[in-house]
Order: C-alpha cells, then structure tokens, then sequence
C-alpha cells in the first residue's frame, strides 16, 4: 500500500469532515494518482481549523498540498499532472496524448464541476434558502447540459480518449462523484458505467478506503457520520 | 503580429458576440499566450452557431481549439501549457517553477473563476429573476472572499509566484476582467495594479485588439457594440 510514513511524497489531507464530504475531499485525486503510480506517499494530517501559516502553503487553505523534495504544489489538477509525469501508467508520453489527457484535466475542473459544485451547494449549505429553491431547476438543467455534452464525446469508448485511462478520466470520475446525492448521472447510462468503472480501479479503493480510515480514527465523540 | 493566414498553429474564435463578452472571450487566453511566445497563428472563425460537428473538435462547444501538426487540443489552460512549453518566456524549465506555473493556471480556473463567473451571469443573464436578486449579495461576497486570497498571496509582489510572469498570471489576469462591470477588483489595490501590469503588456494588448477587430469586421448591421 502506497501510504508509507516514511515516504518521500508528502500530501495534507483533513482529519476529520462531515458525512457529506467524506470520499469526495479532493487529496482523493492526489491518493488515487498516487495509487496508480505505485507511488508511496505519507500523509499530513490537518484540523478543519487550520494555523494561519498554511495559507503560505496553499492560499486558498484546501487540502491537498503535495511535497517532494524541493517540489511544492497545491491544486489537485496541478497535482495529477505532476504525479502522471513519473508515471506512464497515467499520462501519455506522446505529444498529442499527454495534452489530450490534460486537457481534460482542465475539462471536468472547469467545464463540468463548477456547474456540478453549484448545484451540490445548493442541495447541501442552501437547502432552506427561498433563492436556492427557485434556483434549483435551472442548476440542475445546467448540469444536465454538462452532462449530456461528456456523455455525448464519450460514446461507447471506456474512457474519454479511448482505451486509455489517463489523468484526464481520474478527474473527471472525482468530478462526478459529487452528484452521487441525486439521480442525474444515471440519467446517461454510458456516464454511469464509466463512474463504476473508474471506481472499481482497485487503485481508486485503495485511495477511497485510506481516506475515509482517518475519518474513521479521528470521529469526534458523539458525532454520527 | 503573430496574426498570419499562413501559420502552422490554428485556433478557433467567433466572428461576433456582443458587447459584454468582448475582449473577455477565451480564444484571447490563446492569442495572448502566443503573443507572448512570439508564435504565428492563424484563426479559423466561427459563426455563433456552430455546426454540430464542431462537438468533435470541442465538446462544450466552446472556444477556442488550438491545432498545431498533430496536435489538437481545447480548453484555454491546456493551450496555455502547450503554448508555455514552446517557450521559456511563458513557463520556466525547472520541475518547481514549472508546476508553480502550471498550479496557478487550475487555481485561476478552478479556485477563482467559478465564484466570478457565478456573480457575471447573475448581473448579465438573469438580472430580472428574483432568486438573482437574493442570491447577489452572498454571490459577492463569495468573489470577495476568493479576491482576498489571491491579494494576500500576492502580496507586494509583482507576479503570483515572484518576479517572472507565468502562463498561471496569463490565466489568472483574464479571470480577473470578468469582474471589468464591477468595482470589485478595486477593493484590492494590489489586485488591481497586478490586472493593469498584465493589461498594459504589449502581447495582450495585441491580442486584445486582434479580437476585437474581428467582431468590428463582422459587426451585424443595426446592432451597436
């Protein structure tokens, strides 16, 4: 297993998040790339409260940061890229391939989750809100239209270049899954089989399990979920 | 001018889109890249309604598409790393810089624009909805929240990460003029000196002017701006 104290890769990750986030924080992205490379990585874990200084490390004081050496990068597309370079497993080497699999990289973080995270928003933090209710359906037809547009590229291919996972789908599956409290990607039945695919990668259960692990042991008392 | 019919490098753009949305249309992240680069490209130009196979170039349907040989990519952060990667002036060699720059390209995209563009449809495209009106001042406060990371990042200094102007600047600076109808840069004074050094650079103000010229030429009659 690729978590490893003593590892050379260090990512932060939260010790503790509410049931609603738990498998979606995005350190998942730098675990499952990681997992896939067959990286060993070592973990820093951090309270909901960060100290003031991380924002040094990550100003917009999310989670993860990576650290290799003298390498310190925050963003977890940024992240992705980075891994998949020392690992063919999940970048292209050729031209063409490698800024076919980044583009999508920027595709699901740009094009398609700002719409999914907007809708999420709603349905989670502004539920009793009178705009969020009046909102909601156009939220919801955006997505749609996100959705419509992956699945229509997408097509019978296993993933969005072909036969090839790459960065590109590891995103976009995390993307994803930040619908999994409604219907709507069961709606395109090819989106839905290509999310079960990414997430039956044993790389990607590994990542899974490892993050919700800490939640597990840092549970604060009487809180369920 | 890197404005050449014969060039090698392709992109797309539009013939005409109305006033609000000019000089703000992604094909001028492509074009300023390239200025900068001092890369000739020419410009495939599209009508507002695309034909439908142009979802296989792009599958948002979208500008621009950037191809170059064999290469054809989408996603105006994907072309401003293929563009930085033909030039050093845009994306420095070393592992470090190099995904410094690269990290600031998804935090622009990812981390800053969707809180903006969130606030721009609420003021251009749905001004008259009530849900609009409700939701407005959290909306702001959200692109405050994420304008004061960034101002306390960059402290005094000139560009994200120091001295150097990055393609992570290039992208950061094009999200930050979709907040041109509002005062809300302003509030940050050295956000503002940052967007006004990178608009008072020689390849974007070409860049600016190469697109605007284009909606000039193609300007439907009885329609102003």
């Amino acid at each position: 297993m690729p978590v490893n104290p003593n590892a050379a890769i260090e990512i932060t990750a939260f010790k503790w998040v509410p049931g609603f986030a738990q498998g979606v924080v995005r350190d998942l992205r730098a675990r499952w790339a990681l997992e896939e490379a067959g990286l060993d990585y070592r973990v820093r874990l951090l309270d909901q409260q960060r100290p003031p200084e991380y924002l040094r490390e990550q100003p917009f004081d999310q989670v993860p940061v990576l650290s290799d050496g003298d390498v310190h990068i925050f963003e977890s597309g940024a992240i992705a890229q980075y891994v998949g370079e020392k690992s063919e497993v999940l970048l292209p080497r050729d031209t063409q391939g490698r800024f076919r699999a980044i583009q999508w990289t920027y595709a699901a973080l740009n094009s398609v989750e700002p719409a999914i995270l907007n809708l999420l928003l709603i349905d989670l933090f502004f539920t009793g809100e009178e705009w969020a209710k009046l909102r909601r359906p156009g939220a919801e037809d955006f997505v749609k239209l996100k959705l419509k547009r992956v699945s229509d590229w997408l097509g019978d291919k296993p993933w969005l270049e072909g036969d090839r996972f790459t960065i590109g789908d590891l995103v976009m599956v995390t993307v994803f899954r930040f619908l999994r409290h409604t219907e709507l990607v069961a709606g395109f039945p090819n989106l839905a089989a290509y999310l079960r695919r990414g997430e039956a990668r044993p790389a990607f259960q590994r990542a899974l399990a490892d993050q919700v692990a800490v939640y597990k042991q840092f549970q604060p008392e009487g809180v369920t979920a």
